[in-house]
C-alpha cells in the first residue's frame, strides 16, 4: 500500500488505481461491501489527483495565447464592431424590437435534442458538484426558454451576444469558437406571412445600411421541402435527415450530394434523381405558380402549403419593396432542425474586392419560423409560433477587418475632442485644473500621464489619435489670463480669454462635427 | 462478460467497471501489457457511459430554470441596464478611454494563482479533449494576459462584459454567478498618482451622473499596509494572509477580525491589538501627514512610500475637485492579492428608500494599482504598471430594478414613434406600403402583424408602449388621398396629404424629441 501511495503521488494515476483494484481482488472475494470500500477509495483517489492537478499550475510561464478559436479585439476593431453593431441595432429598433438577455450558460438539458448532428459541437461545463451546464449555441433555443419559462406570447425582440461552437475554426474567413449572433424574432400567434415578410424587409435594411456589397436573398418553405420528399418517393421518417443532405448543395456539387443521399441516408437512386430536378429550380411567383400545377407536387397536401406560403410571402415583399431581391429557390434548406414553415438565407453575389485580393463571403444571414419549439419547453405543449433571422456579423466584420488592414479604412479608437498640453516644465498641477474643468463641462478631454512631457510627443498623440483641438499652456499666458488653442490639422493657435475657454471650446467641436456629418452625408 | 455488458448497459457502470477489472485480474498476472489493456478496456466503457449518458437526455420537459445564481432580463430590465451602461460609456469616453474585448474564457493557467483564496469560485469547462480552459474570473486578468500577449505598453481602456464566479448567490442585493463588471484601467510607466486620480476622478463622474445617492471614496495604500505589518511585528509572509483579514472589517466588528489574525492567519495578539489601533483611524491630508511622525511608522520604509504616495494622490484630488469625496481609511485593504500601491472603495453612506423599505446598498466601485500582474505573464518578466476600477453596475441596476417593481420609475422598452393603424378590414396591405415607405424614411414604424385587427387594440397596443403617433388609414380618406395622423396622448386627429406623410411626421417626431429634451433638462 506505501508503494501504491507513492505511485499516486508520483502522478501515475491510472496505473495506481489498477493496482488497487488488483490487490483488493486478489485478496478477498468481491463483496458488495468491498465493491463499495474500493468505490470509495476510488473516489479519494480521484480527488486527490485533482488536487495535483491543480497544484501543479503553480504561477509559470506558458505559452500565451487565447483558447482555440478565440480571439482579442483591439480598440480598432473594437470600434469596427460597435458601429457596425450600433447600426444593426438601428434598423432592430426601427421595426419596434425590445432588447432582452439570457445566461451565457444554460442547463444542458435545455440544449439537449435540439442541434441534431451538431450537438457534439456544445462546450459542456465542468461539473462542480452543481448543475450540468453548456454554453449556449446559439440564441433562438435560450429565447424558446424564454418565453415558455416566462409564459410570454408575444414578443418582438433583438438579442445580440456571443455564443460557442467547437468547431473547427477558420478565422481568416471569420469563423470563430466564439462569435456574435445578432438576431431578432417575431413570436406570437399572427396571420401567415406577416411577421415572416418584415424579417426579410429588415434583413433588406440591415444590408443595404452596412453596404457590404449585392445580395440576394433566397427564401424556401420546410412544408415544400416534405411535400417534394414525399413527392419524390422518399418515406417521411427520412425527410429531416435528407433535408440535410439538401442543405449542403451551398458547398457541394449535386453529383456528391447525390451520393451522399443514396449511400448514407438510404434514398434510392430514382427519389434521388427526382430531388435532383426540382433543387436545380429558382424564380420568383410565376415559379410557384407553375408548380402547384406541378403533376407530382400538386398530389401533395404539404408541397401546395408550402406553394401558397411562398406565394403570399412573395405578394408582401412586393408591397414591402424588396421583390428585387428575393430569390425563391428549392435548392435552400438549412440545417437546423426546428425550423417548420419559411426559411431564408441572404448571401453575397458577389466577392469583396480587398487591396489586390477578393473575399468570397457567400451566406451573410439566415433565418425561418420555428413554431414548435417553444412548445419543446412548455409543461403542456403550448405553443407560440416564431419567426426570425440571424445576422453573420463575424463575416461582416472580417471583411471590414481586412479593408483595414489593407488600409482603406479609417477608424478612430477613441473620441476626445480636447488635448490638454504644456511646453513648458511643472505645469501638471496647471493641466489637471483645467481637465477637470473641462470633464465637468462633458468635454472630451486627455492629457499627458506625465509631468512634464515633451511638447513634440503631446502634438504627436493629438495626430496620431485624431484630436482635432489642443489647449497649450504656458506661463506667460497664464499671467496674462489667456490660455491658447491650437488647431491640430491646420496647425493655427489663438489666443482665448482663459474663463470662456468652456465656451470657446465648445463651439468649436460643435461646428467640427457639424461639418463631421455634413461631409459624410 | 456477456453479463457484464447488460449490466454496464443498464447503467450500473461503476459497478460493472470494477468487476471487468476482477476478472483481469483472478485470470492473470498484471503485466505491462495486461495494465495497458485494462486501460483500453476502461477508456471503451468510459466512452460508452459518456453514450449513455447523452442518449439518457433525449427530449423531455424538466424544471425549467436558468442556472443558480444566474437569469434572464427582460425588455424593461435591459431598457435599464443599457441606459446605465450607456452614462457610463460616456464617462470612460470623456476619458479618452479606448475598447476592447476577450474571451469569455481562458486557458485555466492564466486564471491560476491570481485569486488566492477565491480561485475555488472560477468554473471551469469539461474536458472535452482539446484546451483545459476556464470561465474569466474578472476583466483585470485578461487584461493583463491581453497586455502581455500583444506586447502593448500603454494602454488606457474601457472593457464592459460579463465575468462568473461560483459563489453564493443573493440575487435580491445584487450578488450573481454571472455579472457584468465595468473596468477602466491605464497601463503604462507614467508619473505616480496622476493617472490613479484620474482613476478617482472617473469614479466621482459615474457615480454622479448616475444619481444614486451620497458616497464616500475611500483610499489607503498597499506599502502602507505592510509597512503598518511590519511596523506592528506581522512576519513578512503573513502580510497578503493578514491583509485578506483586515479586508472583513466592513462586514465583522475589530473583535472578529482580531479573533482570526490570531487563530487562523497566526498574528501574535500584540501585533492584532497594534493593527487594531492604527486601522481605526481615517481623514484627509493631515492624517498622513500626522502618520508620518508616527513613531512605528516612519522607521519603516514602506509605511513611507505609502504615507507620501497618499499624500500626493489627495493633493491630485484637491486639484480636480474632487477633494471632498475622498477619505483616507487605514481600515480598507481590498481583496485581490495583486494590488501593490494605491486601493480604493467607493460606498454609498446612505441606505436607498425604496418604497416603505431602505435598501444598504455598500460598495458600489473599487480598484487601485498593480503594477506586476502583466510582468507575470512576460517571458522576461517585463513589467506593465497598470491602475484600474471596476464599477460594480449590478448594484446600480439592483437598486434601479427595485425602484422600478415599486413604481418609482417609468422605462420604455422600445422607441416606436409612429404606429400605422387601420379601422377598417382588408387595410394589411395598405398599411405593409405605409410601413414600408416609413421604415425606408428612418422613422421608427410598427403595425399589427393581424390582417384584421380591432381599433381598439391597435390604439391600445399605442398606450401601453408609449408610442406617441398613429397613421390611420380609412377607405374615405384614401380615395380622397389623405391619411390621418392621430396624437395618441391628446386623442387629436389630423388629416394629411397621403405624399406630405413622411415629411409631416418627421416634424412632429422632431418636436416631440426636442419637447422631451427641454422637459428632462
Amino acid at each position: 500500500m506505501y508503494k501504491l501511495l507513492r505511485l499516486v503521488e508520483s502522478r501515475a494515476m491510472v496505473f495506481g488505481l489498477h493496482k488497487l483494484l488488483y490487490n483488493h481482488c486478489l485478496r478477498k472475494t468481491i463483496t458488495t461491501a468491498s465493491c463499495n470500500k474500493i468505490q470509495s477509495e476510488v473516489a479519494k483517489l480521484l480527488a486527490l489527483k485533482a488536487q495535483l492537478t491543480t497544484e501543479d499550475a503553480t504561477p509559470q510561464k506558458f505559452t500565451l495565447k487565447t483558447p482555440k478559436g478565440t480571439r482579442d479585439y483591439n480598440p480598432q476593431q473594437m470600434s469596427i464592431r460597435n458601429d457596425v453593431l450600433q447600426k444593426i441595432i438601428g434598423v432592430f429598433k426601427k421595426h419596434g424590437a425590445e432588447c432582452i438577455d439570457t445566461p451565457v450558460f444554460e442547463l444542458k438539458e435545455v440544449l439537449t435534442g435540439k442541434y441534431g448532428e451538431d450537438s457534439k459541437l456544445i462546450y459542456d461545463l465542468k461539473d462542480q458538484g452543481g448543475e450540468i451546464l453548456s454554453l449556449r449555441y446559439d440564441l433562438t433555443v435560450p429565447l424558446a426558454r424564454y418565453l415558455a419559462m416566462s409564459k410570454i406570447n408575444t414578443l418582438k425582440r433583438y438579442h445580440i451576444a456571443k455564443v460557442y461552437r467547437r468547431d473547427n475554426p477558420a478565422m481568416t474567413r471569420g469563423r470563430y469558437r466564439e462569435f456574435y449572433q445578432c438576431d431578432f424574432d417575431i413570436a406570437g400567434q399572427y396571420d401567415p406571412m406577416v411577421p415572416d415578410s418584415e424579417c426579410l424587409k429588415v434583413v433588406t435594411e440591415i444590408l443595404d445600411t452596412l453596404n457590404i456589397g449585392k445580395y440576394v436573398l433566397k427564401v424556401n418553405h420546410r412544408r415544400l421541402l416534405d411535400g417534394m420528399f414525399e413527392a419524390c418517393g422518399v418515406p417521411a421518417d427520412k425527410f429531416r435527415s435528407t433535408c440535410s443532405t439538401v442543405d449542403k448543395l451551398d458547398k457541394l456539387p449535386w453529383e456528391e450530394v447525390r451520393t451522399e443521399m443514396i449511400n448514407e441516408k438510404g434514398v434510392t437512386p430514382e427519389a434521388a434523381d427526382k430531388i435532383g430536378e426540382y433543387v436545380r429550380l429558382n424564380g420568383g411567383v410565376e415559379l410557384a405558380e407553375q408548380l402547384v400545377k406541378d403533376e407530382k407536387l400538386s398530389k401533395c397536401k404539404a408541397a401546395i402549403e408550402g406553394l401558397e406560403g411562398i406565394k403570399l410571402l412573395l405578394n408582401y415583399c412586393n408591397l414591402l419593396g424588396i421583390k428585387d431581391k428575393i430569390l425563391f429557390d428549392l435548392s435552400l434548406a438549412r440545417g437546423l432542425d426546428y425550423y417548420t414553415g419559411v426559411i431564408y438565407e441572404a448571401v453575397l453575389t458577389e466577392p469583396i474586392k480587398i487591396g489586390n485580393e477578393e473575399q468570397t463571403v457567400g451566406s451573410i444571414a439566415g433565418g425561418g419560423r420555428y413554431d414548435n419549439l417553444v412548445a419543446m419547453f412548455d409543461s403542456k405543449n403550448k405553443q407560440v409560433p416564431c419567426v426570425g433571422v440571424s445576422i453573420g456579423v463575424e463575416r461582416v466584420f472580417s471583411v471590414l477587418e481586412a479593408k483595414l488592414a489593407a488600409g482603406e479604412l479609417n477608424v478612430r479608437t477613441s473620441e476626445v475632442d480636447v488635448y490638454v498640453a504644456s511646453a513648458q516644465k511643472n505645469f501638471l498641477e496647471e493641466r489637471m485644473k483645467i481637465c477637470a474643468e473641462l470633464w465637468n463641462a462633458g468635454i472630451k478631454t486627455e492629457q499627458s500621464y506625465k509631468k512634464n512631457p515633451k511638447m513634440l510627443n503631446q502634438l504627436q498623440h493629438c495626430e496620431e489619435n485624431g484630436i482635432p483641438l489642443a489647449v497649450v499652456l504656458g506661463e506667460s499666458e497664464l499671467k496674462r489670463g489667456v490660455v491658447k488653442i491650437r488647431d491640430i490639422t491646420t496647425r493655427d493657435e489663438q489666443e482665448v480669454p482663459r474663463e470662456s475657454l468652456v465656451q470657446e471650446l465648445k463651439s468649436r467641436i460643435a461646428s467640427l462635427n457639424s461639418n463631421a456629418v455634413n461631409g459624410s452625408a
